[in-house]
């Protein structure tokens, strides 16, 4: 009973000694040397390879390093494999930190204090109170409910947005396409934590822009296929957004001549919100890992009807 | 009995129209309109005119509408005038948000990471988790204090520095000259917050930066005269300091070939971090007064020795 990473060489290796450490009654082994493949029931991975069912015919589960699958192809897999996201608490902490980071940059106006250096103007602007400052999360799972909490100590007044009703302390939550306009248009500072799939590809678009107050600032810290790009740069340009911060691309890493990198209102960072560290994520893959072992349920099994 | 404002017109018709409201036994003036001079018992200015207690014989109290009393001239006054510092709340939130701003910028590189966009380079770096970064703080009057307990939720290694020891939750604090050394050593961020006297001008010079570890960031939210600003361009271009955040200067606004404006390793903002607001400030400003009146100790008298 083997179980096999496919990750960077570096973290392969703090994987590796992490286990013989902890856990040495199981077999890590890291791609390439896969040894036999019958062996392995457990597969660990940002990007498996497709045809990954065909050759580890024993397989049995396979854990994401990430806390999104959406690089996975979930139909391509049988049904007998459960597919299980990283609930990594060093995940949380970089995303809190990132979205902390940015949103008060934004309520501060920073992007445009910046601009100002550079242009070599001394100006300042009146400053909205963190009480009369509308930030709103769209996605509502661990990370966006982490990120709420963090930006609550601030005095924001804080709006959430998922699928289906959630209740958060402090933060007035919207459910569903029908709330979806109701909760934008009071999104002064808007934060997409969203999962990607079929039902959210896309949904930061022209139409998302124009509910949203004039003047308003977007933060896109789930993936790059949420984002229609084309019409951020045009909301942009039209005003009706401010200010937008954005790590995470279509493509990765964008063209050189991709409209991003110049755009004077945007701030692009090269997808560094948040990673799997084995530091942090070390248990709780053991974890998962143990309870499989004793036939019990996993934390952060995919439904795969939802795609997360 | 009257109370004279002598700030901008249109905080000066907020200040005078929150009294009119709330304490109308008051007679609030707007400079240039004093009246009677004798009746003048309070002043309230971020800069006062030098002449004041000959102008106003019956001066009791100076209100400053700042967190600092640096641009006063304390020496030049009697000792019977009690000057107030301001501890406006709306000041400990914006300096919180500003010093949170700053610190997250500085410890996920985001500085570094807008000089890739603008080179359009697509490139991660390791990331140093909060727990290991050291974020420290010069001067924990209740500003220093308000900071360390917002940045606290984030995990990072706190420490803390002022003229006498003083004991804060989840920060290790150093205190006097013979701590400073050892405090810079473990400041992988540092944060000014002190107050501007004779002891701390030009604190922030080329010894305190070669005390730090290499590398270090340092954040500026006290007074431009901390600051050597020559010795902070030395050590950005020699690499001992990595990245500065600036928000205040000896000369605002500084001329138009001041080096600050265009180092790539510098952030400058125009003095923004927190602004006293009659909003907030109000409660605090008539509280005192009624203390006064009844003859009771008001909150932030300054200690003329010490000059805060």
């Amino acid at each position: 009973m083997a179980l096999l990473f496919k990750v960077d060489d570096s973290r392969g290796s703090v994987w590796k000694s992490l286990f013989e450490q902890h856990a040495p009654d199981i077999d890590v082994r890291l791609w390439p040397d896969i040894g036999d493949p019958s062996q392995v029931r457990y597969f660990a991975a940002w990007q498996p390879p497709h045809d990954l069912h065909t050759r580890f015919p024993n397989l049995d589960v396979i854990f994401a390093t990430s806390a999104g699958v959406d690089q996975f192809d979930l139909g391509e897999l049988p049904g007998y494999i459960q597919v299980v996201r990283m609930l990594d608490p060093g995940i949380a902490q970089g995303i809190i930190e990132y979205a902390c980071f940015a949103v008060l940059s934004l309520h501060r106006q920073v992007p445009l204090y910046l601009r100002q250096q550079r242009a070599r103007v001394w100006q300042d602007h009146e400053l909205t109170p963190a009480r009369r400052r509308r930030v709103g999360v769209m996605g509502l799972g661990n990370l966006g409910v982490a990120v709420t909490q963090a930006l609550r100590p601030f005095g924001f007044e804080l709006r959430g947005w998922a699928r289906s009703h959630k209740h958060i302390d402090g933060v007035q939550c919207f459910a569903g396409d029908v709330q979806l306009k109701p909760f934008l248009a009071q999104c002064d500072i808007l934060i997409c934590l969203l999962p990607l799939t079929d039902d959210t590809r896309g949904v930061l678009n022209a139409q998302t822009f124009a509910a949203m107050p004039k003047g308003a600032q977007l933060i896109n810290l789930g993936r790059g296929g949420h984002l229609i790009e084309r019409d951020l740069l045009d909301a942009l340009d039209s005003g009706q957004l401010s200010d937008a911060v954005v790590d995470v691309l279509e493509d990765e890493p964008p063209s050189p001549d991709h409209p991003f990198w110049s755009h004077p209102n945007l701030w692009l960072t090269p997808h560094i919100g948040a990673n799997t560290s084995p530091d942090t994520a070390f248990e709780v893959l053991l974890g998962n890992l143990r309870r499989h072992q004793r036939g019990e349920a996993m934390h952060g099994v995919i439904a795969r009807h939802q795609g997360y």
